[in-house]
């Protein structure tokens, strides 16, 4: 199996391409949405507001997948399965991810308000495909 | 609900943007993979080879979560929720998406003996994003 240290995977998850994260609704539907993500040792990590639909599915049902793949080729993706926990940070977090995603040391969307929420994915399972 | 008629949603399926298709494992898990989509109708329209992953698990289970964005703009995004059903024109219909996504005729990445497996998808839930 590869894992989150393979250096294609690493290259692929350094580099600012966004996150498909797919996540389990109540009724056992597919819930799939865009996020941003970045590596914690071996973990992803992922950040969203409290009450919104992935994240509020996340606290339910831990089971999660994320994809990334970089958008001028969509050919080669990593895909992860994993458990999510939340974990503490969130804020520190989500300013790290704008400075990743957007340059920018403090996150600016932040809505008055929302409380930010993390959580670290442990990979149960890491596909890494390229073909072409 | 948003349809797939509506025009920003339209668009985002006319472009050769990549979709991506999350089914349902035997174990639980979701398996998030990327392919090609068109439109039928109301409908999308996928494509894979028999005995690869999703179309696999599509078999077993139709449950079926497609997304969709441009890959200069990952905040615009359409999620189709909805059921995969088998269809005729496989063949066909890989050489549709060929010329949709590589301007070719003929689908030129053939393995000898693959079978092609169409699946379209009705929606049932149509969710369409647009931030910032």
């Amino acid at each position: 199996m590869s894992t989150l240290n393979d250096p294609a995977i690493q290259a692929l998850l350094e580099q600012p391409n966004v996150a498909i994260v797919s996540t389990h609704n109540a009724d056992g539907s597919i819930l799939s949405a865009i996020a941003w993500v970045n590596t914690e040792g071996d973990e992803l990590a992922v950040n969203s507001a409290v009450g919104r639909k992935w994240p509020t599915n996340l606290q339910r049902d831990p089971n999660v997948t994320v994809l990334v793949y970089p958008p001028d080729n969509p050919m080669e993706y990593v895909e992860v399965r994993g458990t999510a926990t939340v974990d503490d940070g969130a804020d520190e977090h989500i300013d790290a991810l704008s400075k990743k995603y957007i340059n920018q040391d403090k996150y600016p969307f932040r809505v008055p308000g929302e409380e930010r929420i993390k959580f670290t994915i442990a990979p149960e399972h890491v596909r890494y495909q390229k073909q072409g």
